[in-house]
């Protein structure tokens, strides 16, 4: 039997939609322990995720809690590498995607998206960055969009957030590449095919049929992808579309 | 005599160094007042930068608070349009260069250099749009630097903040500009003519004397010239370096 | 009475349309010799500018040329050198925008807007630095579009010009600023009030009433005003829209 | 035994080098025919690369030719289609790496860059399209290097002509894209293990060994991973680079 603390992890921060859910899906095929994570409230669809890739006979543990905080984030991966195994792998996957006129735009909307897109986002890459680099080897990714390249009108709050979040993966990458510490950027740009877009898409089976909508199982094999590049040869920024997008 | 609540207020938050100084006394010298905000800590500095516009025979007034209080900046933009005139020009100018390893980034340094160089730009930017819009006119320009292009090795906090204040920007302008507001961002490489500049630089009379160091008055005017601009053609970004910057 | 060859020049490569003749008016009413270009087959129209600027009692010279020849651009410098003055300004303002499918575009077009959009630049552009750096003065401007930054569907052939005159700027201006020269790319994202716009414009009048319209005099302002840029505070790139454009 | 003309056929404009090469034999290990192309003058070595990947069991095809050549290329890909099969694959690898001051840049330098490293991009993108389009089906990839996002002292033809060749990439899959052709383009970044590098670099061997020399092998695993993205999920742009490359 494999010894638990010593099957290579990969954390998923904001396993909570479609995209995170295939992602960690996807590692755990790679032999990876796929630890995922939400929110606390969302316990129990957490667990259900963990557990439906344990049924696939790959291994998953859930560890619910806010990622915008700094003791349960370093809780998390200190469990994580007692429990578990070295992380290997750290995505970041949590949005938040609103719009508001900058005069109807709160300081508490402004500051929770903050909080939520980039400063967990911050989080996680430092502690993945911590204990990685003693070990020379890792892969960080976070989640971008096109928002990360282009402050749209009401996207003050929300571009600002994927923005920052972009200026931490490539502050991280440069510092870290050098040691061993592959960090990427994926800007995904389109409708992801989550219960969020089909509730709202005008006409989403169609869409979805023609391969107009993101699959999460394609962003999720990218990432995987990412994550076996040789060093030789690594990506730090790459976008993600349907073939139809305008863009 | 000028009616106070009627002459045209330029706020620049961010006063405390030689630029905002340099930008309160270019303001003033159109004709506007020129309402300069720092910290408290600091009232009786920003309190001698107004006067020495005064005594020059231009107007200023000293609002001294914490840029990154919402109650503070509402309280400040009230009380200008009260006691001063319409704000027609709004200048965030609060800068906050770090550099840390990412591992060695705490969430206090990475939190309070956004709320110093984004939140409170936010904040600046909302009050003096939601006051502008009705009027459909003014001008609302941030300062921005190299890193807000660009994530260096280190500069996770201070690119992340300056390329989430750059996209405030760029959303503001999207949604204002149709609306009569001009919203500028100046992105600002090189060293600038600054008592901390002057206590570091190598060479500083040498390099300032053959123009390697950006003048204040240079930005200043600069500023001034956005301000100014016809609005059939209003520039939303554009970059200042001193003609030997490496770039 | 003014020794002709000591007045400083300004080079319009490029004065057949309304920005043209606007910068080329604009530098003259600066004490410059404006020096338009443009080609043989308009030479009636390009004497009929200079002539108009002269009748302002301002310099001006009509040099008509194909600006893709070598050999006509360094005899136009040559001959702006020994009959007029050493050239102090020089502007790039030759446009070529086309939209064709992919599979529609010539070689003959594809060629033909590199020549005039692009290599055109390169010629003037190396003739004015060859002249200028044994001085260590002078200012070259490169004029811009949207398409310089961004390739549109339809626009391979354009936007491959305006990106590659892009770079031919931004590389001389990292080589040339250090040796003082001032070289600059101003993005144009807009319709300019032009005999070309009034034509196709849906509703022209009314827009330029309400600003809408690019004025031809305001961007030629705002040449000038990065010619007279101090050079501790040199702009290599701005953007200039109306305020109504949607972007 | 396959029909030959039914084998769909990768066409590698630039196998001269040791990208190029890596490219046509990791798509014919894919099962594509690589048709290979270099200049006339080294149609022996490029015959040495078709026939070497025939002795490895796969399909390749020698096509020399001029690739600046709008005659030879169409003429290629005529007979790609009557003698291969559909062309599937294209891929554009032509570089042109110069540096020169301005002042020391040749029109034929420039224009020969150009022709090279972006005007017969322009032949096979637009050659392939034209018979891709009316099947719905295919992949257009060009390389491109940090030159084509920056302009550095010295770059001006070089980086002029690789903006050219991203805007051509970029115009083109905003073109295609909707209409079932994947265009992409990759922006490598570092020394690549080829003959010219090993003669020049200061310590290639222990770099090398350090995997921190690009492997051809690698980009190419990439460029066929970007081939068999489900069109779901396309990439236009990606970056290469060794995980030690200071960028």
């Amino acid at each position: 039997m494999t010894d638990p603390a010593s099957t290579p992890a990969a954390v998923i921060i904001g396993a909570g939609d479609a995209t995170g859910g295939a992602i960690a899906r996807a590692f755990a095929a790679e032999g990876l322990i796929a630890c995922v994570n939400r929110r606390e409230r969302h316990a129990d669809a957490l667990e259900a995720l963990a557990q439906s890739i344990r049924d696939r006979g790959h291994g998953a543990r859930a560890f619910p809690g806010d990622a915008r905080s700094e003791e349960t984030m370093t809780g998390l991966f200190d469990r994580v590498e007692a429990e578990v195994g070295p992380v290997e792998v750290a995505v970041f996957n949590i949005g938040a995607n609103v719009n508001f006129p900058i005069g109807e735009t709160t300081v508490r909307v402004y500051s929770k998206v903050w909080e939520m897109a980039c400063l967990a986002g911050f989080l996680m890459g430092r502690e993945a960055a911590k204990r990685m680099t003693p070990r020379r080897r890792g892969t960080i990714i976070f989640t971008g969009a096109t928002a990360s390249l282009r402050g749209g009108s009401g996207f003050a709050a929300f571009s600002g957030a994927k923005a920052a979040l972009r200026m931490l993966a490539q502050s991280m990458a440069r510092e870290l590449g050098p040691q061993g510490i592959h960090v990427a950027h994926v800007v995904i740009d389109g409708a992801i095919d989550t219960e969020f877009i089909r509730d709202r898409h005008p006409d989403f089976d169609n869409a979805r049929a023609r391969d107009l909508i993101l699959s999460p199982d394609a962003i999720a094999a990218q990432y995987v992808a990412l994550h076996k590049q040789p060093r030789s040869a690594w990506t730090h920024e790459l976008d993600l579309r349907p073939w139809g997008e305008k863009w």
